[in-house]
């Protein structure tokens, strides 16, 4: 198991008198092979799918178990890449005579936009088995983005969750809306990026929308994602704004949205805390964990820097934000 | 004279131990007359220009010296109106023969973009003459945008000022990149938008393009504005990001840039300082400045809120940008 950062080494006294038990982090959604091309280079059968990027980022941080479903084709290598940071599979389903889903994209000059190319299902147009029995007392939960109606069915097994981050995509929004707010309604944190909040809301104002979101979709707080601008977190309790790292060697933006959601819940459930001052602080760490996926194809990057990276990506975030005075 | 901001006040000692001794702000660019339609309004004959925006803001911390030309139609009640707030117009000249400078233009539904519909250079397009003897010691300089050959014209008669601000505009990039080029190498702040970053540089990658800029222009430091995303500032000791201040009664993006400009180059006057740690501090006030300028047409909402305001909000944007510990 690769290296875990400890907080209570790294969280001022003032800010965090205390940390909590640290708890366990169940982590739902797709797990796939890309094909991916970016104007730099491309990539084959890249593990992908948002649980696998998420439970990656999410065990630098505390205990993280997946739930999803695989075929036949998915390989060892891959099982054993997720175990070596400690990512527990027990809820990781085989159905052995199917695909593993597959998806197959390209991304524009600027990486702000991509095309799909090809989407195959595979098992993943499978009913799914029913969350490991131990797995349903999970205290930190992470919806990654999948179908609302798959969101919805693990929700429906969890019992009483003290928090829950649900993500989405805007084909979600455009296919399933209604599912989608059903899944909002239940989330302590409803995550989107710009252009699917300003879908979801109907408004171009970045902070319009937000403060919309969080009136109207029951969602107890909203998070913005704005890829090189940042993020902001629009919360009961007030706005947050925080930059994002510089990347300028950005390779695959594919998995940067999970991989900020896995360390952001990975957080969370590390401190065992998600008031506002907690969520900041999982903000930073998010913001360092996805300036690092982005870098390479997969989560090769991020699992070659670990720990020491992400602190010190942390760390610089920090400084570049601090205000004088 | 409108009230100040007394910066001692509101710095806390250990970020500040001493304030130097106040400077005087000299800005220099256009004044005009502009139309402006806006999807929610539209407004005529509106005091605009860069050198308006930006002495007016900058009059809220420090003295502040507009240096300029406008026509015989210069209405007396926009003169009475600089002066209400403390703004020198010594060196303000007019040409009582010829028109003042006149812009017209449109702005989309987003307001992201807009089209001009009409120019008229007015006495814009004829000589200028020389500054006040006495501003030519100014300390502190606002190269408001107006055309690099003025630019580098004002410069030319300065005596070593110890901080110049450079803003411009796309138009200048386009027609007049070399003139431009002169004048960011003798400045100290020099300041752009994202897509005039990436106009010049030829970057489209944001964080490469700002570290281009700071290292081929030869300016002290770069400044990359992004509008609702906030803003970043290049500079040899580092990067700072700051976000925007989070406005969601947008009325006219008019004159957003050069109050920002001015309130920044108005903070580093009354302060004394130009290092990093004040540069960070005098982006927040811009940044408030800024918010309340593009809240009405010209510059009346930023007149009626005041010192309060500003203060204000300036405080909100601090504690929403605040990370724990």
């Amino acid at each position: 198991m690769s290296q875990r950062i400890v907080f209570p080494t790294i969280i001022a006294p003032s800010a965090f008198p205390g940390v909590d038990a640290p708890q366990s982090l169940l982590v739902s959604g797709t797990v796939a092979y890309d094909d991916i091309i970016t104007p730099k280079a491309s990539g084959k059968r890249l593990l992908g799918g948002s649980a696998s990027y998420a439970a990656l980022a999410a065990a630098f941080f505390t205990d993280s178990r997946l739930a999803g479903i695989v075929g036949g084709d998915f390989a060892e290598k891959d099982r054993k890449r997720l175990r070596s940071h400690g990512v527990d599979l027990d809820g990781l389903h085989t159905e052995a005579a199917g695909k593993t889903f597959f998806w197959s994209g390209k991304y524009h000059e600027n990486y702000n936009h991509r095309d799909t190319l090809e989407t195959r299902l595979g098992v993943n147009a499978e009913p799914r088995p029913p969350l490991p029995e131990a797995w349903r007392e999970t205290q930190f939960v992470l919806l990654a983005n999948d179908a609302p109606t798959l969101q919805l069915a693990v929700l429906g097994q969890l019992h009483e969750p003290r928090f829950v981050l649900a993500d989405t995509m805007n084909l979600w929004i455009e296919t399933a809306r209604k599912d989608l707010l059903r899944v909002a309604a239940h989330a302590n944190l409803f995550v989107l990026n710009e252009s699917e909040a300003e879908l979801l809301s109907g408004e171009s104002n970045l902070f319009f929308s937000g403060r919309k979101l969080l009136k109207e979709t029951g969602a107890r707080s909203v998070l913005v994602k704005k890829g090189e601008h940042g993020a902001l977190l629009f919360h009961r309790e007030g706005l947050f704004a925080l930059p994002a790292y510089p990347v300028t060697d950005l390779r695959d933006p594919t998995g940067a949205g999970d991989s900020f959601a896995g360390a952001l819940v990975g957080v969370l459930a590390a401190l065992g805390r998600s008031d506002f001052t907690a969520l900041k602080l999982a903000m930073l760490y998010a913001t360092a964990v996805a300036s690092l996926t982005v870098e390479s194809f997969s989560c090769d990057r991020l699992e070659s820097a670990g720990v020491t990276e992400i602190e010190s990506r942390a760390a610089a975030l920090r400084e570049m934000t601090r205000l004088p005075g």
